[in-house]
């Protein structure tokens, strides 16, 4: 039974696509699954389907409707949720999704720089293990999975 | 793993097959599930197989008893429920099953013309998206699976 | 410690009083809550708490979303829930109502004349009684409390 | 038995006081609680009560464990949610409360400007109310405890 | 706050009272609760409420409704159920209530002559305690609120 | 993904094994489960693996220790419930595993004679349907499974 | 609203006392809750009330169900478990304490001299605070309670 | 559908290799898992993976944080737990799993020589079969699964 884990977080940079990778070449019995990393899409998904609003706000409210009914699906069906913090943007829906699955009991990674630590912390607290680099969840799921530790490097 | 989509409510118009056959179209990794269709069948069946009753309301007691080991076993595996409101009847049992879904925390779409929408206010609110065309909810789970959004019309 | 039992669904008939004036009468250990029953109030409560809409949708949408917190958390709070149709309107949200206490386990008893008896048996199915008159509502109360019988009428 | 509301986010403007005198002041069935909203303390209570630690990470670590206590208590306990997001700083814990309130099924309201609607959009969605000003809060209050309206202002 | 204890079982002997009665004379910080104890009653109140039905069958069914509102409510808000199974009778719902009680995390007590022994034995397995008698009830309740032996009888 | 069915309650008659060969021979989705059937293994399982005990009430004890494994494990796996009361015993466990299964949810079938009626009322009325015969059982699996009718008898 | 406390763990030493008197000294709006303290009754209580046993094992068997029955209750009833290891003895009911609020999501304090450090580093990853003397555990609810840090020591 | 089978606590004899060849030889359906059981990994893994840490005590917090997630999230998943006590060492960990395990609901079987039972008796209270040997379990297993007997040692 293949371990569900559930990238969560920043959508500018290619630490999915590292993680991907990795797990991919060591063979690890795990599924990955993500938010709509396409960001044009995931703001406009709510209207290209369910027709133009009459504001912003609620062109937002659509969107993110459709949104929650991926993010909180795949959240549900997890073993794992990382929630990943980047250099830019507020990223609140990435400590909303923290928050959502502290709530469900879901072990909690979270991947961020140092200079977040401060303002992190109770999110920090809420997780089992605090990461700086992609890498370092694949080395986490490795030995959860097998309980095989990294070569040095 | 496929994604298990409920589709409640109205038994008299073809909407669910125009979904079922675009999901078979696009290969959508989508199973869908519903109630007994058949009215005959879905009024008749209790009576048919736990044999006759002294009055109606007892006729249609044991058959929504049977009806509801259906629908309530295939709204808890559901991953996403869906709940359409046709034009006609009073399609209380599609509302319940909304609540029933909602209560669950199961994401919830509601399918129906504009008419209805002061009286499903409600219904609405606790819906994460509201759709007017059965077309609508296949663009949905093409986006919230795959991310993608519908060619334009 | 009091039983706590909300009155779901209509608002425009007097059912709602004569239990209350009944329980009242006999000093029975409940305490009754319901929607906001001033229907005025309940459509336009959104707007005017959180401002003009750019839409009769999304006018219902905000109003809704208070009628919610309301609702919800009073159906929790509750050891019974009581929902009632009536002879007019479509009433989507008490089945709806009706389907969220239901999938929460609440004890459920419905309210109805006997005419919506074929359109309400889903409904019915997953109640514990059926009454037509307020005061049998009253008289269930007092059974389930106190387990006396009520005075040949 | 009165609403429990628990008070989350920003601690450097006065919101939460002008709730509060206003359920005061018109003597609401409301228990308001919050963090601890002293900067200082809930940033230096872990070191102050547990001991120095030996970085800044694990000073933090050791206080957000306090403020965890305190805040995942009072959450359980509300009957609604509100958070504030400010006009400064990260606010992660904010959304983290809002996520956790979120899957434990609790009323949620969002108090920010509109400036943050964009980066808010899927916290916004997963609120039953969406409110610009703290008097709005009582208005909310108001009407879902005793259905009334705000007089115009 | 008081321990609130259900007695689920047997009503044709005196064994409430005789714990009821011991309760009273301690003054443990205990609160009794109990099924309509009345056997007409119980057996009478559906069709007395709801309205004569066509056989025995539906009498049964409408006045198995009311108790089980009675019932369920009481269970799910007890801290302890204690199941009676007396000399005679089928006393299916006093099993039925034991699982139901089981299932839900209740700490559960039998009390039953050792003549039931072997055919209580799934239902003994699932309580924290067997007794005999209705004084070791008492004597139980005494030692899990105050900690206190009984005299030597 | 096929249905679990758990089949509860008698061991000493071939009701089990006339629903599984219906199930076979229309190749119903269905998988079926039970308790250890084979009654001496049932009673003398504990003391076989676990050791001889001092007195009946604990080599009882330790049996029931053993089927309480399966029983619940099973009966948390499962989709529906059958519990059926055969004509002999007191079968206190059948209508525990009942209230066991109406206690998380699980849609209840009973199956039993006329003649218990009145002592399984309350049984029956945690039930969405009540059979007759072990047929019955197969014509409602077959109905909530693909909505068809049995053919006439 | 009082927040309650459960004391785990060892019985022999006055750490209970101090952390009481304490609460009393203050005023805190703590209640706190204990196992049965007193030695000889927690081991002999079940043989005193359910009557004597044939071997040792058995003994301990139904004096540890009793102790349940209170544990259990105890623990759920509360918001916050504090779980200290003394310096003698196997002590692992207290963790199994600690591990059953763990997954009840109950707030957990350990309690234990840094010699246990290594041997219960699980329990601690588990806690929200891990505290070396009584005083701190008051020190910890008063500022989770009231906000306030200790004077200077 | 395998079982799945948690086997929690010792990790310095072959316990678990004995069950695994036992179920391997006689083709059991089931699915073994345990904790990381490399003394040295399981210490070390926190540190090699997130980084060194300043002292002892912080090093055994991150290498507890990452054993949680596997632990966790096994046990969650498992259908039965076992939980064995050696002779030697503390041993918290395992109690906590076992404590862990109780509040989840999962059925719970302790294996561990005489020399523990009045230490353990709390825990061996909420298992569902003690055992004094690794084949006991497979006894217990194949019983549960299967109904049968071990063949007279």
């Amino acid at each position: 039974m293949p371990w569900h884990v559930y990238l969560s977080g920043e959508i500018h940079s290619d630490w999915r696509l590292r993680i991907a990778n990795a797990i991919l070449d060591e063979d690890l019995d795990v599924e990955l699954s993500a938010p709509v990393t396409n960001h044009a899409n995931s703001d406009g998904g709510g209207v290209a389907i369910l027709g133009e609003q009459p504001s912003d706000y609620w062109r937002d409210h659509v969107g993110a409707g459709l949104n929650a009914i991926r993010t909180r699906t795949l959240i549900e069906q997890s073993d794992v949720v990382v929630v990943r913090f980047g250099d830019e943007y507020k990223q609140w829906n990435a400590a909303f999704d923290a928050g959502y699955a502290a709530a469900l009991g879901k072990p909690l990674i979270t991947l961020h720089p140092e200079q977040h630590d401060h303002a992190l912390k109770e999110v920090d607290r809420a997780a089992l293990a605090v990461a700086r680099e992609p890498e370092q969840i694949v080395d986490v799921l490795r030995y959860v999975l097998n309980g095989k530790l990294p070569k040095r490097r």
